[in-house]
């Protein structure tokens, strides 16, 4: 890798139903990031909608585009523009009847440097993303860029282990995730208490685990539900920034828009895995049960 | 499992050079324990010895012995008189030349109910644990027990997600760390923090991937380096139990000895699992790298 310490922002805003109104939101995050020396952008999941996932509605695949098409173009002409390196989450059309919830790396000369579909799905009142996205098929494989090899991950996938250590086992200098959780209006405090703090501690834990700076982009503000079924979902915001000991770098409002500025000591990675050396004592010859659904 | 609420005592202390000497604290904290209502009683890492791996010396094997032997007899005879179900660390030697650092459970009738042999052996200054212990081999399997099926593992085990999420696919109730870690006094107070809630971070970490509670028994107090190479270890305590979306339930002190009691809500698992079903959403068919040791 050629840069030993990193500019990066990441960029948190609350969406509506326009969609050139996330993309104005998203673009005046990324020139204010731009001003501020970032070298690296992560935009929060599904940055150009609302969560168009609290229902289940067929004319909602309306949202889903091409890679590469009219969203990698608007996000390439800004990376080029800027001379930085930007991670956007979009609704990939992939083929009638076939769509993915997919992260996309565009170089800072513009071009799609790669992309990753989420490869955990999630399915819970509120987040009916079965209906929406097929699973991933492409695994976990880090995308090359001018500043690393960013292991990009998306929201679900934060809750699975497996999936942040096959990226730093595949080369990951860097753990990326484009987000959008939020709470039930309906449960307790205590209950949001324990779920923000749940969310932020599993990927504290991926960093101290595999030894890498981790950025973490979630969509905050408020989003009702169309079908008027529940109380729609308050998006938590809280992006942060953690480094290879899993310490905070840097945390955004629960609330307000942010563009979260956080350097990177990518040379700091080295020493901890030195100190802290867990990729040397994986127990491989016992791990097999691993690839079993449950073994009871 | 016929216990839907588990009262578990955790005993933390310092250790000293003269065996009978922890042996007696470590059976006060147990009485005491019992005295309080426990049913589950979880020790620290070696809790029979200080901790002897700060250096290498052949001398030191002297204090291992066979399993079962006169510490599983002790603890046994402990489980028995009082009614409840221990979990101990022991140096279990099982041939010449071939030793383990091993974790015993004692059901409440006295007998030995099963034990694991840790699988992750650390190495790194002051902590010298591959010269004394041949790595486990007996897999990650929980233990039944009269209080649900125990999901033992071992102090560096810790710091490794594949274990903690093996114990949960062969069906654990509860992950228990038994544990020996501390500071090296050379380190900055920011460095020693770090370490400190790296270590429970992840930790917590583990009960959020498998949405189960957690107990992890630390030994405190300061412990010179019988070499005078370095300025020894201070054991950071800070014993505690984590519920299933990592909520912190009780912590013990950095420094002194403790007797942490914690009431476990075993019925609550099954409803933080419905509510974030990780089980079901596993890409059982994407993890294979998992079983390689690096993929670049």
């Amino acid at each position: 890798m050629s840069v030993p310490s990193l500019s990066a922002a990441l960029i948190q805003h609350a969406s509506v139903a326009d969609v050139c109104a996330n993309q104005a939101s998203t673009e005046a995050g990324i020139r204010q990031a731009a001003s501020q020396g970032a070298q690296l952008v992560l935009l929060q999941e599904l940055h150009t909608s609302p969560y168009f996932c609290q229902t289940e509605q067929p004319d909602r695949f309306d949202l889903a585009h091409s890679i590469p098409g009219v969203h990698t173009d608007w996000l390439g002409a800004l990376a080029a523009e800027l001379k930085l390196v930007i991670v956007g989450s979009l609704f990939e059309k992939r083929a009638p009847g076939l769509y993915h919830n997919t992260a996309v790396v565009l170089e800072r000369d513009g071009q799609l440097a790669g992309r990753y579909r989420k490869m955990h799905i999630p399915d819970d009142p509120g987040f009916y993303e079965k209906y929406y996205f097929t699973p991933g098929d492409l695994g976990f494989q880090p995308i090359q860029t001018s500043v690393g090899r960013l292991g990009v991950l998306v929201c679900w996938d934060q809750w699975f282990p497996e999936a942040a250590r096959l990226m730093a086992l595949a080369g990951a200098d860097i753990l990326l995730y484009p987000t959008a959780i939020g709470w039930d209006q309906q449960d307790s405090s205590d209950e949001q208490q324990r779920q923000f703090e749940a969310w932020q501690t599993i990927q504290r834990a991926h960093a101290i685990a595999n030894g890498l700076p981790l950025l973490s982009c979630n969509r905050c503000g408020f989003e009702a539900d169309p079908s008027g079924c529940s109380a729609g979902i308050q998006f938590w915001g809280g992006s942060f920034a953690a480094g290879p000991q899993g310490e905070m770098l840097a945390q955004a409002s629960q609330e307000a828009a942010a563009v979260l500025m956080v350097e990177l000591d990518l040379q700091r990675c080295e020493q901890v895995r030195r100190v802290w050396p867990f990729l040397r004592d994986r127990r491989i010859d016992a791990y097999e049960g691993l690839l079993q659904r449950f073994g009871v």
